[in-house]
C-alpha cells in the first residue's frame, strides 16, 4: 500500500482528542504508523485534556504505594492504557500522550480530530497559526451542524478555522468494539482540491499557495488559500489514508463524498429514534425494518434535494457511514435505546437521558430539532414525514401510534 | 382507491394455502374484500389442506363435549381461527375455508398463492385448466429456485404451469407480527403484458387472446398466450392490488420488478446466515452491520450482473422486499438464529436445524448452495466473496474467523 516513489520525509500524525473513540482511533493510527514506516513517523502524538485520575483498585495498573490522583497523560505513557476512558485496552507504545495541544500538533502533517463537537471551534482557534500551513485534517466527529438556513460540516469548520483541508471518517463503529479489535468497517471521505497530487513544482519551492473558490455544502462561496504539501512528503491521497486507518479488524473504504458521509452520520440518529419508538411500542422487527427503510429513503431524499450536485446518494445506501451505521445505531445505539425506554416507561426522552446516560446527552434529539427547523424554513416538513414525525413525537404533539398513518401519506 | 369507473362484475379472490403466513395474508385479503365492495366479492375462499385437528385444551374454542379430532376447515369456518397454524388470531367471517382446491379456485379472477414452495408445481398442475383462463396470480412464496444455469421465479413457474400472469408479494413480514396487526410494510410486484389496461375491445368479446414472446429472468424466450380480462371486471392494476393488500397495519408499495423482489427474498437469507455467523463469534453490532452492508452490495451486484436489464437495482436498496427484509431477517429470522447458534455451540447448522426447528428446514442454506453452484458455473465465485464465504463455512472448508480477510479482497 501507499506510494512506490521514495520520499525524503515522512508524515507526522497527531490525534487531537483522547476519549473513548479518540483512543480507539489513536490506537489504530499508531499501529499503522509503526507498520508503515515508509510513510509515517513511528511516534504518534495524542493530545489529552489533562486531568488528575485515580487508577481504580481493580485495574492491573493500580499501585497501593502510589494510589493518589495522577495526571492522565503520565498514566497513559507509563501504563499504555487510558484507564479512565478506555479501560482494559492496551495502547501502542509508540502512541505518546501529550498534555500540551500546541506541542502535540506542532510539525504534524496529518491531524486527526476526535473530540466532542462542542469543543471543535475553541480547540481549533487555540492552534490557529501554530500548525504546519500545509497540514491535512481528518475529522472523526460524527454528524453535522444543522441550522435554519443550511448545514455546516464539522470538517469544513475545522478546515476553515485552521486554513487547511479536512476530510472525514465515519462508519458503523461502536468505539468499544473497535478498540477490542472486533472486526468492523468504516468510511474515510477525502476530496481536497487537486493540490497534493500535482507534479512537483519546477522551482522545488515548498510554498505552493493556491487560492481557489470554495463552495460549501450549503452553497456559500468563499475564497480559500490552501498550501500544497511539499514534494518531500508522500502525497496525502486515498492510498495513504487507507494505510493510516485500515487494519485487519478495521476495514476502510475511502470515498470522495465528505458531505454525504457527514450528513449520513447525523440523519441516521433521527431514524434510530424512530426505530426505538416503534420497538418500544412492542411492534417488533417488521415495524423497525419499516421505519429504517423509510428513514434511509428520507436520508437519500434529503441529500438529493438540498445537496444534489455536492453529494453522492450511494454514500447513504452503499457505505459503512450510511446504511451500516444506520443499522448499528438502530440496534445498539443510545438514541435507539433511550427512545425505546421513553415509550416503554411512558416518560419524556429528557427524563430517560437524565436517568440512563450519566450526564451525557443524546445527539439524535438535537439533530431532530435542528433538521426540523431547517425543513420548516424550506417549507419541506411534509416531504420528510418520518423526520417530521420524530420531531413531533419529541415535542409531544404526536403519539407514536399515529406514526404509521402519518408517514403513509 | 381503485377505479372510478363502474364495472358490472367484481373480482372473486382465492388464497391457495393456509399455513401461518397463508392465514395472515388471507385475513388481510378478506378484510379488504369486505371493505372494497366495489371491487371484490365479499366472500374470499381459502384452500386448506384438510387434516383432522384436536383443539388444544387451553384454546377458548375447546369443547369438552366435542374434544376429538375434527376437520381443520370445519374448525376454521366455525371458530374463525386456524387453531393449528395461527392460534389466537381471529379470522374474518367472510373468509371461507375450503378443503377442495378445485372448488376453491373455480371462478376466481385473482389467485393468491401462499404455500411451501415444494408444493407449488403439484398444486398448480392439479388445477390446470380448471381455473378461469383470464385469472391473475400473486405469489407470496419467498425466494427463487436457483440452479446451475439460472434462476426460476416461483411466480413464473405458477404462471407457466397455469397459463396465467402471476406477480409476487414479499417484504419484511414476520407472519405472526402481521397476523397480530403490528404495523409493517410489504412490496407487491406486478407487471403483466399490457392486456388488462387496454380499452374494451370493440366487439365486447370476452375472449381476447394475445400471444406474445416472453423472456424469463434467465433470458429464455417462450411463447405465452395470455387471455385479457373481460372488460366487465375492474382491470387488475397496481391500484386494485393495493386495495386488495393494503391495510392500516400493512402498508403496501406496488412496483413492477417481480424478478428483483423475488431474487431479493432469496439472497437476503444468505446474508442473514453471515450475520448470524459473525454475531455468534461475539463480534457485535459493527460486524453484523458490516456483513449486511457487504451482503446488500452483493445482492445489487448479483441483480445487475445476471439480470441487468430485467430488474431494477433500487428494489434491493429501496423496497421492503429488499433492505427492510434483509434487516428483519438478520435480526429475528431463523437463518440468522441457527447460524448464530451453530457458531456458539460449535455444531453444524444441520444439527442446529434438527434441534431447533421442529422438523422445518432452513431456506438460507439451500439457497447458499444453489447460488454457489450457479456462481461457480459462471466462473464468478470470486466476485461474490460474501456469498462464497457463507457457502464455504457451511461446507466446513472455511472458518468464520477467516471471513473478514476473505471478503476484503
Amino acid at each position: 500500500m501507499g506510494s512506490l516513489a521514495p520520499y525524503q520525509r515522512k508524515h507526522k500524525v497527531t490525534v487531537v482528542g483522547s476519549g473513548n473513540w479518540g483512543c480507539a482511533i489513536a490506537k489504530i493510527v499508531a499501529e499503522n504508523a509503526a507498520s508503515n514506516s515508509d510513510l509515517f513517523e513511528e511516534k504518534v502524538e495524542m493530545w489529552v485534556f489533562e486531568e488528575n485520575v485515580e487508577i481504580p483498585k481493580d485495574s492491573p495498573h493500580y499501585d497501593p504505594a502510589n494510589s493518589g490522583p495522577q495526571p492522565l497523560t503520565q498514566i497513559i505513557n507509563r501504563a499504555h492504557e487510558n484507564v479512565k476512558y478506555l479501560p482494559g485496552v492496551k495502547l501502542p507504545a509508540n502512541l505518546h500522550a501529550n498534555p500540551s495541544l500546541e506541542d502535540a500538533v506542532k510539525d504534524s502533517t496529518i491531524l486527526v480530530f476526535n473530540l466532542p463537537h462542542q469543543f471543535i471551534v475553541k480547540t481549533c482557534e487555540s492552534i490557529k497559526g501554530k500548525i504546519l500551513p500545509y497540514a491535512r485534517g481528518i475529522s472523526c466527529i460524527k454528524g453535522v451542524d444543522v441550522h435554519e438556513h443550511g448545514v455546516n460540516l464539522f470538517s469544513e469548520t475545522i478546515g476553515r478555522t485552521l486554513g487547511i483541508y479536512c476530510g472525514a471518517l465515519s462508519g458503523a463503529n461502536i468505539a468499544n468494539e473497535v478498540a477490542r479489535e472486533k472486526w468492523s468497517e468504516t468510511t474515510v471521505a477525502y476530496d481536497p482540491p487537486h493540490l497534493d497530487s500535482k507534479a512537483p513544482s519546477p522551482s522545488g519551492s515548498q510554498v505552493n499557495l493556491v487560492e481557489f473558490e470554495h463552495k460549501d455544502v450549503s452553497g456559500n462561496l468563499s475564497n480559500v488559500k490552501l498550501q500544497a504539501l511539499p514534494t518531500e512528503f508522500p502525497p496525502v491521497d486515498h492510498g495513504v489514508l487507507k494505510s493510516l486507518f485500515h487494519r485487519p479488524y478495521f476495514h476502510v473504504r475511502v470515498v470522495s463524498d465528505v458531505a454525504g458521509v457527514s450528513i449520513s452520520g447525523a440523519l441516521k440518529n433521527i431514524v434510530a429514534l424512530a426505530a426505538g419508538f416503534v420497538v418500544g411500542m412492542g411492534w417488533g422487527d417488521n415495524a423497525k425494518a419499516a421505519v429504517m427503510r423509510v428513514g434511509l429513503m428520507e436520508m437519500v431524499k434529503f441529500g438529493d434535494k438540498f445537496f444534489g450536485a455536492t453529494i453522492d446518494q450511494r454514500t447513504f445506501t452503499d457505505e459503512s457511514a450510511g446504511v451500516a451505521d444506520l443499522i448499528t445505531s438502530s440496534s445498539a445505539g443510545r438514541n435507539f435505546r433511550c427512545a425505546k425506554l421513553s415509550v416503554e416507561r411512558n416518560q419524556s426522552i429528557e427524563q430517560i437521558e437524565k436517568d440512563e446516560l450519566n450526564g451525557q446527552s443524546l445527539q439524535g434529539t438535537l439533530t431532530a430539532y435542528e433538521v426540523n427547523s431547517f425543513l420548516k424554513n424550506q417549507g419541506q416538513e411534509d416531504d420528510f414525514p418520518l423526520f417530521t414525525a420524530v420531531y413531533r413525537i419529541l415535542k409531544g404533539t404526536m403519539q407514536v401510534s399515529e406514526l404509521p398513518s402519518y408517514i403513509e401519506r
